[in-house]
């Protein structure tokens, strides 16, 4: 890693874990830098072309990743779906990648198998990004967290976080939980017992930062500085019942935060379905649709530093 | 209204009932601007990008609003299938497109609920342009329509038009009729006696213009300017024997225009099935397919429109 | 096609017999001269807009085809999958074509049905590029394989070449065979008793060039310039069983390829599944994934030459 340190051409994002605390300021750094292009557009990257290769349908990661691509002058080329995918016919995703990297310059994979972004890249000539993948990684979704609570609150140093809602299964927390860690914030999880966060990961992080488990949003909710919400996903559950019977648990609605402090950050890596009650939306809180935008310019960076056009 | 009349900058594209005649005149005046645009090209919406939010299927439409993007230089992202969306994993239209208002300049949305441009209308920042929503509202279709007969006749008042075949489900008869309405036009409509207008549209534009029901389309057609035909929606029948019951009725072909003026405009929104046999096709009356092309030009007036790029 | 000789504006590209051998001399000698435009980009193209009717799925030409037209400066619009176009509704080709062809300047058609691509352009003012229709014919791929095997081996004259696998259901292998047959190569044929080369097929070549049938690989191997293998595909197979017993026959690998010249060009148009192991991959011999890059670049000339950009 030392040789590579805060070299990103060429390189590939597949897990936050791969990136020091300083590379990850670099990221934050240039992604501010490309707000004013994400407003108006530039040509960093013409000629240029993003494949988005989703095995895994998800609308909205795929336009964030295309729209990144032609803020910045490039263009895309990609599939949404699996089954439209070559790997109807069989083709494994090594064949896939040595044909996809003749045709793109950076390649955005989504994928439900553990471990295939880090397949992908060792065989692909051309950058890898983690679209999300498995269970366990979503790396460009972590960025845009602690990008949008930098933006927020002005600093990640000190902060107090709530982790609510499905700890287990969702990957986007597993990955926000390793980026988190190497801050110095303090750390509250929230959510039922059949979703807590998994011991492994409790493990990783509670070694580097204070981490308080099993946690009851209302007593803790004055003190904190950003609460982060998550999806209970029912595509996670094999029992229905038992889906239903979390799905409305942990719920945040307006007397949830009543007594949360005015600047308090509210983030979701959205969709939502019932996880933040409508009546939220409309609070200076509440800040998931902003970190929709930030999911642009943070991917702006992203393709801008692996493609070598900033550094 | 009046406030925002001529002015079209930020405007949604909701229902073809927002448009006065003057502000619909303007529209097709800047359509006819765009004619040379549409055969070599523009760069009057360099950077920008629309989104084509398509819940419901329509190829056609979807890539007449592409294409007409990419000849004014701009850009476009999307998903042309329900169940790519993030709607499968329960979201609501509301945050879909506070999250899309993040990545594109425009939207243009097809869905099959009624009302759903409106709603979307209300939470988006950015202009939303209704490509066909519930069984109602298709407001670009009905000004390509009234585009093509002022193109091609020249004018829209002291014409006779008539409505043929599938009155009742298509929602592209409903925009075009309340358009009509708003000229000095005499109205025929022709259906089988399942499929004829509903009351209440026949209501809101009898008010305004002439219009003949129940018309027997062999004794009209020597006087009539325009023969508007629509597809009998096979999707639109609960029951198979319906359909295949009127299915054949009310076709057109060289018979049955025998009769007609040599400039008889003979339109269709498209697809056809059976309702104008491939003879036709080679008549200087069919219009058809010129009507395609006029789509493409129409949208690029109204992306520019909203966009400011023209005003 | 005297009068058509070496002019390739507006022309269509239906099937590889349809040229001649110094007109496929020209595709290759243009092809050449497109390789520093596939690496560095160009705006050869620029406003022009290619269509992708993809009625059967092939996100491997489809994404050649649209990474071509963006190398060239260009876009795309289109679809991947036959459900959703207006087919559904019941649309015919020719109805299709004559819509899209006022949106796009080339289209690029991929369709199950024999001879829909030359009813396509029968019915097109804009050229038709036939992109795998029906089992006969994938004129593209031909030119790619014709470009790799000269690119690879210098010339076509003079070569040995064997076809492997699946000869009889095949869309690609047909279409080389045409074009082999132009050339002065002589030509192997290796197969299972139940994929051979179809009777009529092996006739039209034979009386051009020497074609020996079902051969020994083992034994021929040692005087071979180009080893072609192609796919057994499960899709072509009513019997399940019938798939299973020749699927694995005719593997190349190491142990199968261990007599073969050093300079030995394997080719495989892809996706594999079983007929090539991964263990060739890394030889000096396998080609297969250069082919792919030769795929973009082919089909960048062919853009270019029939839309006049060069000549």
């Amino acid at each position: 890693m030392g040789a590579h340190h805060l070299e990103f051409k060429g390189r590939d994002i597949i897990s936050i874990e791969d990136f020091s605390q300083a590379e990850i300021n670099h990221i934050l750094n240039v992604t501010a830098q490309m707000e004013p292009y994400a407003k108006g557009g530039s040509d960093l990257l013409k000629g240029k072309i993003l494949a988005t290769l989703f095995f895994e349908p998800s609308t909205r990661t795929r336009l964030s990743f295309e729209t990144a691509m032609l803020k910045l002058g490039g263009s895309y080329i990609g599939f949404a779906e699996p089954d439209v995918s070559s790997a109807r016919k069989g083709e494994n995703l090594a064949d896939t990648i040595r044909t996809v990297e003749n045709y793109a310059d950076v390649i955005a994979l989504r994928h439900s198998l553990e471990g295939s972004a880090k397949l992908a890249a060792e065989f692909s000539k051309v950058p890898i990004i983690n679209a999300g993948t498995g269970a366990e990684e979503h790396p460009t979704q972590a960025l845009i967290d602690l990008y949008t609570i930098r933006k927020e609150k002005g600093k990640l140093d000190g902060l107090k976080i709530a982790l609510v809602g499905d700890l287990r299964y969702g990957r986007t927390v597993h990955s926000l939980a390793y980026g988190l860690a190497k801050y110095n914030v303090e750390l509250f999880l929230v959510s039922p017992e059949t979703l807590r966060m998994r011991k492994d990961v409790i493990q990783g992080i509670k070694n580097r930062i204070p981490v308080a488990e099993n946690v009851n949003l209302e007593k803790i909710i004055p003190q904190l500085d950003v609460l982060y919400v998550t999806r209970i996903q029912k595509e996670r559950f094999l029992d229905a019942a038992e889906y239903a019977k979390v799905k409305g648990a942990y719920r945040v609605d307006l007397k949830a935060i009543e007594k949360a402090k005015k600047d308090l950050a509210i983030l979701h890596p959205l969709p939502r379905v019932d996880e933040i009650a409508p009546e939220v939306d409309n609070t200076p809180q509440a800040k998931y649709f902003t970190q929709v935008w930030n999911g642009v310019v943070v991917r702006m960076a992203l393709l801008s530093l692996v493609l070598g056009a900033v550094s």
